[in-house]
């Protein structure tokens, strides 16, 4: 206990009253998990205000062998933010953006900063930060980096991975390793950035990141489309792929039930189409020119409907109607939440699986728990799908969350058979690290303990999470 | 000798006849290097078909401690492919293309593929592969993989990295990672193909990758235009971007030189524009459905030509016309090496520098050697240029080369003060490893010899390359 609190001691002599927090209360919101399915744990939660102190912060810890949790704005799905025992590092206080530069199309910001930060510092300086997803106001970019996280726009702009040029990392030995380079083309040795974006914080602490930016755009279109199938969905994408290429900027599948559980909860939502369709297309083309997308989208659609591959559409009318649109697709997780109970599986598969995925993986639900809600939606573009299962109307919550590992095995042997991944864009953290075990080629396995034994040898980074333990 | 001809003949029994060559005649081409700067060495050239037969050989020379040099087309320009003794694995015969799916928009092909195959296949399929460079009928999948490559379409597709969707790779201890997945989101884990990207072989050898496929462009448009200043050309880089964003799919700048010389020593080219310019720009926009291009061409350079930015440009009018002007940029490599020596660096610097890094790169140049021939050319878009001295007219070209010392050392140490990258897309191989040790930072270095030392303990692949010794 002596070496405790000399460890605390000399941190907050470093970081001063505003930079350690022991105090449980104040540490309350930092070991609270989003979904309440983790209780953190912490001697005390840390918040240095530069890279250089986080470094202080990480070396000392390495000195005293305490563990540390990197924490961005909490807002993980996963729990790679929660803490058992050791230092919470909070990157909250690094929340400067160190520059912009229009010709460069890249924006440096500190790892605190929210995305939504990132995107008005990127609109005020007439260019567009495109990741965008749905705790876009309190998620940070240290977070975003270290889960390379995905959203709605990767279709166009690609993951997180995609839009990082530069990174700034604390070694788990407290060294500084400076990336932040500004640079599209760079082979002077191996891509080191690599292997701290999407880590989880297990081999490094991200404290900045050179973004990539680009135009905004000045034109937009949407359309609500209705359909039979999945393979309809399919081949509506490959119509619009091969039409607009990089103007296709949205392209989300949605079931039936996820608009009529909408419509059910969600006060102020409207139908968008005249009947029901056993599922629904929101698709979006962007230009950063003036230019009549309507009219593109509206010919492309009016295509499809001539090969019988949809059954209806509306092209939004105006800018309210786009958003409206886009609403009816993100509130469907409150949606499902007043809903009832789920269990939710964050998974992909080669796009070209999609509704072969969709088909099985629906019978086997049913199958399994007879009258399950079955909602899966999400980035068909991607191949990524949110294979949500709601509780059947009535039924005990508790009862269903019991089923949690069996639906979870039918889910994910499924998209493993299907050469896809159990974990799309959420990261792997605590909740699926078994999962993780379970599935990856023992190569693969091996390889990654290798580097985590290689960057963090005392294993104090983070400790438990991503890497299985052998 | 007795064990090493034990290896010899395990080898020779596995492979069969074609499989080994020990002949010194036979062995020649694979021991050449493009440049002639490097003789290459070794016992024997192992030319497996299949990855099994690639992951053989590289247990069997891990247990003989024989060194293996991977080679695909061998036409790196940094000598990374050449061996020092030990055995060169090519890996030119593993050329099976295992799949092409439009809808998922992907192919598979294994290491030997030529980029041309890929391209030609990709285009069988309807679609694009749009990594394009010089080397394209010789240049080899898994070589072009290990090296990132780079090229004139980076600007809109992005490095070899980007385009890379999975990958398959025999690591040093002779085991097979398969990592052959189509998913365009999966965050299950370290991304571990990102390790084999780009390290040229010295982590894993590269059997098969998936690639990123495009829809096929059905407009193209492309102006020739003559500015005062590079200052010139990044004001309508900016403006082409900021109007076309991903149309815009080529902009390679050019110094008067580089037309001049392209006149002088290659038959049948035509000057593009009817006066001599400072500088050129090649600006190419493309689009996958019938449009306008040419139109919105003219009207960007209308509008930059109001703004006094430039002061002549041709559009093409025709697709011959198009080609015609691609055809001066592609064989300025030509024409300068039949007007002399020279001196050239694969460089980069953020693309806002670029009018900084040539004002200033210029002036060092010629002072140091009075009368040098500077062609800097390349992807402006990328920031990468090809800063290339020529010797002075007239000259010795042997004591022109003898400065080659002193005036990397002035190129390198501007770019390193700017920011930028001693190797843009080449990569560092033998011929920059010493100016790697020269600029990298410690930190970055240290990380890099721990990546090195946790792969490949024993040191026997692709020895020598890329990481400098301690």
């Amino acid at each position: 206990m002596d070496s405790q609190s000399d460890f605390l001691r000399r941190l907050a002599e470093r970081l001063g009253p505003q930079g350690l927090i022991t105090d449980p209360d104040d540490m309350a919101p930092y070991l609270a998990e989003e979904r309440g399915a983790y209780r953190g744990q912490a001697i005390a939660v840390a918040r240095p205000r530069t890279a250089d102190e986080a470094a202080f912060l990480v070396a000392e810890a390495a000195r005293a062998s305490v563990p540390i949790v990197p924490q961005g704005g909490n807002t993980g799905l996963v729990g790679g933010a929660v803490a058992a025992g050791g230092l919470v590092l909070s990157l909250a206080r690094l929340d400067r953006i160190r520059g912009v530069d229009p010709f460069d199309r890249a924006l440096t910001a500190e790892a605190g900063v929210t995305l939504k930060a990132v995107q008005d510092a990127a609109l005020a300086a007439g260019c567009l930060f495109p990741l965008s997803l749905g705790s876009e106001g309190t998620a940070r970019i240290g977070g975003l980096v270290s889960t390379n996280a995905g959203g709605t726009a990767v279709l166009r702009y690609g993951n997180m991975r995609e839009l990082v040029l530069g990174l700034e990392a604390v070694l788990p030995d407290g060294r500084i390793w400076n990336g932040l380079k500004v640079l599209r083309k760079d082979n002077a040795g191996y891509d080191l950035k690599q292997l701290f974006i999407g880590s989880e914080g297990t081999l490094g602490i991200v404290t900045a990141a050179v973004l990539r930016l680009f135009p905004q755009p000045r034109s937009r279109a949407a359309a609500f489309v209705g359909l039979a199938t999945p393979q309809a969905a399919l081949l509506l994408l490959k119509r619009m792929q091969d039409a607009a290429d990089d103007g296709l900027t949205g392209f989300e599948l949605l079931p039936s039930l996820a608009i009529e559980l909408v419509l059910q909860h969600m006060p102020g939502t409207v139908r968008p189409l005249a009947n029901r369709h056993a599922w629904y297309v929101l698709v979006e083309l962007s230009s950063p020119r003036e230019a009549d997308l309507a009219g593109l989208l509206e010919g492309i659609l009016a295509e499809s409907y001539e090969a019988a591959e949809t059954a209806d559409a509306a092209v939004a009318a105006s800018e309210a109607q786009r958003t409206g649109l886009w609403r009816l697709r993100e509130v469907i997780p409150e949606a499902r939440r007043r809903d009832g109970a789920s269990i939710n599986h964050d998974v992909s598969v080669p796009v070209s699986r999609i509704p072969d995925f969709l088909d099985r993986g629906l019978a086997l639900a049913e199958r399994a728990v007879p009258g399950v809600r079955a909602c899966p939606f999400g980035h068909m573009g991607d191949g990524n799908i949110h294979f949500n299962l709601g509780q059947p109307p009535g039924a005990d919550p508790a009862v269903f969350l019991a089923e949690r590992e069996r639906l979870n095995r039918i889910v994910h042997d499924l998209v493993h058979e299907l050469g896809g991944s159990i974990a799309a864009e959420h990261g792997i953290g605590l909740l699926k690290r078994d999962e993780l075990a379970r599935y990856a080629d023992p190569v693969a396995l091996d390889l990654m303990r290798t580097l985590k034994r290689a960057l963090d040898p005392a294993g104090l980074l983070n400790p438990g999470k991503v890497v299985p333990e052998e």
